[in-house]
């Protein structure tokens, strides 16, 4: 089975919630993390059809601040797809619903497992590729991939 | 100043969490109902660009019981607009992850009014109409409002 | 079997946090539907001993905001049985805990309906009607439950 | 100024849900634990009317497990005012919302102190004891207070 | 079977976030009582190895007021066993993290019964007294276990 | 001003509850995430004595699942010191508290920033390497920190 690499694509939005700050009153990073955490998840598990986990994050970067109020708009998309992992690249966007402007606040990698109803690794639909762009994050998502399994290889 | 209505759409989507579950095991109505406020309350803050009340839900209606792992997807449109005040609609879909299946849970009208910096009310852009089916929406709109309006007149 | 309104009454209150609050600071309209929804829910309950869903919400309207520290008194009672659906008023009282005040902060009209086992609708006890007040507030909500049976039918 | 016991008597109650539960899965006993404290809070600060803080709790007792659905009613009572301090005697009841049974599932004094705007303590109320209970319960609120202030003495 | 105090000494420690705040804007005092109780928890389950509940609190006593970024320390430490239950000692350190000082805010007692698979009272291991100081804390729990016991007793 | 590595060293640990499961009634990762967060925070903050925000993730790699009543201990040490911006290696073990393991599910490596009061970039105080195990942890910590850097410039 094939499946194309904007079908997967999924959104998670909130507005930010008093009861979401940190101590220094805007939104705790831990509370965005877990979204961008449920947002891998969905996108995953629409892709894969199955239950996922969370494997690893990489490069997970803030860009800006978000404060109490704005809404946080996540998307999550499957751009690189294994045997039974899958790489979802989430970003995070967030709009000041009082003035026109949606700003890039975060963005990460994600990689995801999909597992059987007894828990073991699940092969995954294989990803097609329609657009130029998303060769080049299949591709980026492979070299990642293979990047950190060598480490891991020479680690041992 | 005049908005579309179409312009004021706005989706909040979340994947629901056992933690929002009620005594049943399912989720819990309150739950789907603070994410219909949070919907309404930031499409209403958009189509203002002011800080929004809550003064009236109608026609809450609860169509299927929403499970634990769905995402749930909410739609808040503003559907008419009268001097302060705002009528959104709001819809929920839910998602079986899973499963192709994207079914309407739930549906309601939300009564919205803008504020100004000293909470007196403000008022907001009139309501540009651009296809017949807003044009249908809005008629209804403003024959709830002014339901509500004799309504109130006659119980005083 | 019969039941009389008044001993389905069922009263829920906590004490407004923090947590709570909004993106304004004041309580979360939301937060406080919830509270709502579980009156109406553990009202109804008590009434037809079984499990029971929420099937609308009509006329829920805010009065007055809430803010954190205030007690929140809600108050829920089946004011109309039919088959095995039943109408709970509920009713929203803030009291400031530092003043004398307790004023009326909002008011709705929860349809629920009563599940055996199985999750099918299962028949509640009769509604016994002891003072004219509860009398005419059965009539209103069978009124308003044949109004939307009509509503229903039309749009079919 | 003079105030009766009886007009301090307070109740905060709620369903219990299962996000209150604890690894058993039942309800964690410290949700019921910060149930109890907003009650003593409450019912100090109404009988105060000032901010209060808690400064102890004595003989807290688990008579019964409570779980989830269950209604949980606590109420608390000033039993016994000193200068600036009160203690609250809390009590905790459950009943499962389908069938009759009511019972006291937990009981604990909770002393609390009442502050002024610039946190320092704040003379309180005299307590008016009007019936044999009441007396009864002041004599050994005051014997509490007294035997602390010893062993606080000895202490030191 | 015996166990030394000193194996049981476990610690729970949080930073407080906004989410945690009373009504005054510090940590709500049911907030720390229910780490105490999660705590208590822990190092009674990890002493009996099997499911454990807590019976009673006792002498549960603020000494400061605990504030948003406060990290607080969370010290359980079991100081004397009976047949079935334990007495856990419970001690509640702050740091302010922008600075050197860790104070105590809050100590109690926490009496946990051990249960078996059955929810039967379950017995546990012998404490091994190896300090001066262990030995004084064994011997004043087991003053307070037998004080409670009599008074029990008394009041039947 | 120098500070030790081994001094920055700080624990959070937490039993986890069942409001902190995912679907599968595991516990959630993004709540692992939000903990491990919380802990470079803290770990930071006491390093620098001052604000800090979270500025990158890399390398989060989850070793095993956690589940309900699992104590999880959160352990943060600032590796490496920059100019204003630290380096955080944080890493998660898991006991189950009825038997005697404790294993590693998690590591990460955090990237935080110090602010001053008015959110500027602030200087924070050079690392001491009292270890050879602390002296590899920095050199491979600041070799990290170039690369990124390098991939911003290339990037640009």
């Amino acid at each position: 089975m094939k499946k194309s690499s904007s079908e997967s694509r999924l959104v998670i939005s909130e507005v930010m919630m008093p009861s979401q700050a940190n101590v220094a009153g805007n939104i705790h990073g831990g509370e965005i993390m877990k979204l961008m955490d449920s947002t891998a998840y969905a996108a995953a598990r629409r892709y894969a059809r199955s239950n996922v986990v969370t494997a690893r994050v990489d490069e997970l970067e803030f860009h800006l601040p978000i404060f109490i109020g704005d809404l946080v708009i996540c998307t999550g998309q499957v751009v690189y797809a294994g045997k039974s992992s899958m790489e979802v690249a989430v970003t995070v966007d967030v709009e000041d619903l009082e003035c026109e402007t949606r700003k890039r606040a975060l963005s990460a990698f994600f990689t995801m497992v999909s597992l059987d109803k007894k828990s073991r690794p699940n092969t995954v639909p294989e990803l097609l590729l329609d657009t130029e762009e998303e060769k080049t994050a299949f591709e980026e998502g492979k070299r990642r991939y293979e990047a950190r399994k060598v480490k891991k290889h020479q680690s041992t």
